[in-house]
């Protein structure tokens, strides 16, 4: 069986992690959820990847197959330094955003919402300048409010009524020509539903690109753990766990039998 | 001694107060702040008028000798009304407003943030166009979250993170040849120093010229209530009166004494 290390800044790589599991059902998944330094959006280039390869190298200790970086940043910020340290596979987020997006666009006309720090460090647009046919364009917008409303739960305190709002703010300036938007931060997929009645025409949510990514790149090569026989689910969150299992329990459907405090960093 | 009755729905309209006590400081002020209704900007029309005729019909009872109509969005909605039922003079915010914001003005082209019902009823364009020289112009930009934000404290819970944010989102779009900003809600002066990062041209608050106006009123008639001697402030409120004084005690730097509960809805 398959052991795979996961990691997010915080909750939003769950959503890479239910599809991971939708995909590759019979795997342990080990996920590392760094809340206690959420939101990555705003944090320097050099901090981010300095927190990542501690994680990276937490993960590779406990004898995972692979590592996602369920995390659009942390995969910006750090994915070359985690391939050079680790010689087992390392996927992102952002190649399999852009490869999606651009299966997807019909006029070549993309646009990305982002983190700050995403936007900041080019993420998407130098993956989608390697790719993207030469008359394709993307615009990458800076959300710096979306990943902490989510982190923090302010949809709770507030309704829909923030949130909505928010969104509508962020993208009534994303041109009419654009059909195509990205959700460049694994945040985003848990307000998809509210994103869509913004933006009308083809999202895109890198994660299942992502699960499928993962598992080409496993089915290259020999489990290390093959003596585990049943899939399971570990987490390990820096921050508070009851603040984590609140918001994992209902979005994966499933109660949490192992869950453990652990920060990397102190 | 002259009574003076101001009505908001929340907390907005002590910047108004706070102006009218440094105006006229030998008044006996009686407040209403109906915060169980905040906040009126997303209300419609009809029900924000029903509302104002029923705190005027109370002020009025109670002998003040002008009502101030601290609230943008009521003003809009029920001066009119107000003027035609009760004898005394009726001050609103929005013509002290649009008189303030065309003393400042040096291009004439303006911009007023408001509230979505007060952008709806056309509130300040109607003034201004009654007023304002035929090739000035005004912009209305409907800030939907600035009122709930400061009625609820959201400042106090996410810090200038969300605050500025927001206020960035709003003021982005509007054009660059605008030289003078009114503040189209008697909330937002409370924000003032975070409005003021993201516009740095003219800021108008209509509270100044309003209680000039209430000044003007008042001495060309004779207090009703010559028989009270000391000036005082008699709070009101429709919703919880904690939430109420943790704002309004370090707002207006006093001690409020006299503060009772009356929901003249109920």
């Amino acid at each position: 069986m398959y052991k795979v290390g996961i990691f997010d800044s915080g909750v939003g790589g769950l959503t890479v992690l239910k599809k991971i599991n939708e995909k590759i059902p019979n795997s342990h998944i080990l996920y590392y959820g760094d809340s206690i330094n959420a939101p990555y959006g705003d944090m320097e280039e050099v901090d981010i990847k300095n927190l990542c390869l501690k994680i990276g190298a937490f993960l590779y200790r406990n004898q995972v197959d692979a590592i996602v970086i369920a995390c659009n940043t942390a995969t910006a910020a750090s994915i070359t330094e985690l391939k050079e340290k680790f010689p087992i596979p390392i996927i992102g987020t952002i190649e399999p955003g852009v490869k999606a997006a651009l299966k997807t666009t019909k006029n070549g006309c993309v646009a990305v919402i982002a983190t700050p720090a995403s936007v900041k460090m080019n993420a998407y647009k130098n993956i989608f300048d390697i790719h993207a046919p030469e008359n394709n364009t993307l615009i990458q917008k800076d959300c710096k409010l979306l990943c902490p409303m989510i982190e923090k739960g302010w949809e709770e305190l507030h309704g829909n009524y923030l949130t909505d709002e928010i969104i509508r703010l962020y993208l009534e300036t994303i041109p009419e020509r654009v059909d195509t938007l990205v959700l460049g931060c694994t945040h985003y997929p848990i307000i998809k539903d509210n994103i869509s009645k913004y933006f009308k025409k083809n999202i895109v949510d890198p994660a299942s690109e992502t699960a499928e990514e993962l598992l080409r790149k496993l089915s290259k090569s020999r489990p290390k753990n093959a003596h585990l026989e049943e899939g399971k689910l570990e987490f390990i969150v820096s921050g508070d766990k009851d603040l984590f299992l609140n918001f994992a329990e209902p979005f994966l459907g499933k109660k949490i039998e192992k869950i453990y405090n652990l920060n990397l960093n102190s």
